[in-house]
């Protein structure tokens, strides 16, 4: 079956992403280099429920002269029944053993001029009874009256998205027209579908506010059959170094001081708030026993809160509440 | 009826308590001074779901020389109808009308050596159909055959935790030893029981680590009618000021230096992973469309993280994890 999942594929894909990433970032920083931390975990843990498989390729960059703290992290994990974190879409799927192969990026840069940038690119698959296998065809073996095809049970999504301490209209538009080429050889209805994914998910509830300007995010998406949405995922998955580098290289030597780092550190604190509150991968990972360091390495290198802060009207703080996080159609859907 | 719940008397000790804690805890710090917030909600946000009444007098002292952050908030809320966060162990009152009074605070120390401390103590009750209204009978006017009384639809919660940074014995004995002796009039099978109900309770279970040191923890109290319940909520409320200001006069001219700062905003951390992943009354409050101020003015005031960090064998930083968060018994039950 040629339209069949190619778990192969998907896994040498993403390795492949990590690398190219890795060495962009790294290119970038002058200073710090990216420690690779491979685990694996083949033993049930004894808090956790399911048996839980596999394992990942974590890389970290701390403490360097642009990045504060980059975390690239390639996964390839299995569960011996999914979570409800995972299934509330799709409740017919609880309880039943799944794979899931993904990298996932947060990038924390020290100057406030620098936007933090988030992106990841999944497959996920279940494995249970009376689904099709990943590269099976779903035939009976023995059964006379073949019956149609499940519905899929395997899925891509992914997306990125970025958070700026300062707005700059042209990196806003750029950000969001590397997103919107990359989408549109696959279908020009995806961009503006994926971007309100995108300003609809990243939004604090308790906050009523955007956690940044957005990007593109899908999710569920098996729509295309396996070779056309994994043709998709890879076209956002590579669509982010030219998304975000041009973008880092622009404003990572811009004069930079005590107020504005501090502006950074109190608005990292929405982010925190995002990932640890609301952020599905976040919670998915917690509840399904996941490794905690590598859930948890989105989170920024630090963080203050202070009670009640409001920027003045009329400053650079204001304009990014008022001017930047709110949605806004950043470039013409096609 | 002498013993029907005084909604009065409950907030007259409460802000009280606000101003003791708030007035002694001033005195310990020679710097910094509580500002006073006081906010009201007395219309539905748009966002959120039903209405939501009643306000509060939020105290923050900011950038103090011994605590860096110290935030006792009173408040007295009302909603329409009860999130399910709040009724887990009671789904039959989902849906309710009800009142919240409560002071909550947290207070983040400047100096490593003192730790951080929590207290709230709370009363809770539904004012719904078919329950008790707080202060009237249940006997239904007209009705000749009088009903049982329903099940007690209100109840007292609270309790105190410790935080360290750095183990000291004495000061977790002082801690313990203060709480137990508070509860012993009222019975001396409460301190095992709240005990363990805070060691249960601030439990990080994606770390597989407690919060601290523990303390007492108590909710959905009202076993022992309105006025004994009530007794014990002052007792509670009362110990703390003397289980806490002994310890941070003992350790706040405590010698201290960078890698004991930086090893205090590390486990900080824990402190926000645990609020805003797992705390009942902070999910309850952002459900409840609550006053996001408010509820989050317990995260400290700088925090960060770092990728699997692991204190080295042999330090003051390894014999916290080994000698004090893990459950013990740090005083004599009775």
């Amino acid at each position: 079956m040629s339209n069949a999942p190619d778990l192969a594929a998907v896994k040498g894909y993403l390795l492949d992403l990590q690398d190219r990433i890795c060495a962009s970032l790294a290119d970038e920083d002058s200073r710090a280099a990216f420690a690779t931390d491979e685990w694996s975990r083949n033993q049930p843990r004894a808090s956790a429920g399911p048996a839980l498989g596999g394992g990942g390729r974590t890389r970290i960059l701390a403490e360097g002269e642009v990045f504060e703290k980059a975390g690239v992290a390639f996964s390839h994990v299995t569960g011996a029944a999914l979570p409800p974190s995972a299934t509330a879409h799709r409740p017919e799927l609880a309880g039943r053993p799944w794979v899931a192969l993904g990298v996932s990026l947060v990038i924390h840069p020290r100057n406030p001029r620098v936007p933090t940038s988030h992106a990841n690119v999944r497959f996920f698959s279940t494995t249970g009874p009376g689904t099709v296998e990943p590269g099976q065809s779903s035939s009976v073996p023995g059964q006379t009256n073949p019956v149609p095809e499940p519905a899929p049970v395997w899925w891509f999504g992914g997306g990125f998205d970025l958070t700026p301490y300062y707005g700059y209209e042209e990196d806003c538009v750029h950000w969001h027209q590397t997103a919107r080429d990359a989408l549109a050889p696959h279908g020009t209805a995806l961009y503006p579908q994926f971007k309100k994914n995108c300003d609809d998910y990243f939004f604090l509830k308790h906050r009523s506010e955007p956690r940044g300007i957005g990007g593109v995010f899908f999710d569920d998406f098996s729509a295309l059959g396996f070779d056309a949405s994994f043709a998709l995922l890879r076209a956002v998955g590579d669509a982010y170094l030219p998304a975000y580098q041009p973008i880092v290289a622009r404003r990572k030597n811009t004069a930079t001081n005590d107020t504005e780092r501090d502006w950074q550190l109190y608005r990292r604190g929405r982010y925190v708030e995002f990932n640890l509150v609301q952020d599905r991968g976040t919670l998915f990972g917690l509840q399904s026993g996941g490794r905690t360091e590598s859930i948890l390495m989105s989170l920024p290198p630090l963080v203050r809160w202070d009670y009640a802060r409001v920027p003045l009207p009329g400053t650079e703080e204001h304009r990014l509440h008022t001017d930047f996080l709110r949605p806004r159609d950043w470039v013409p859907e096609s």
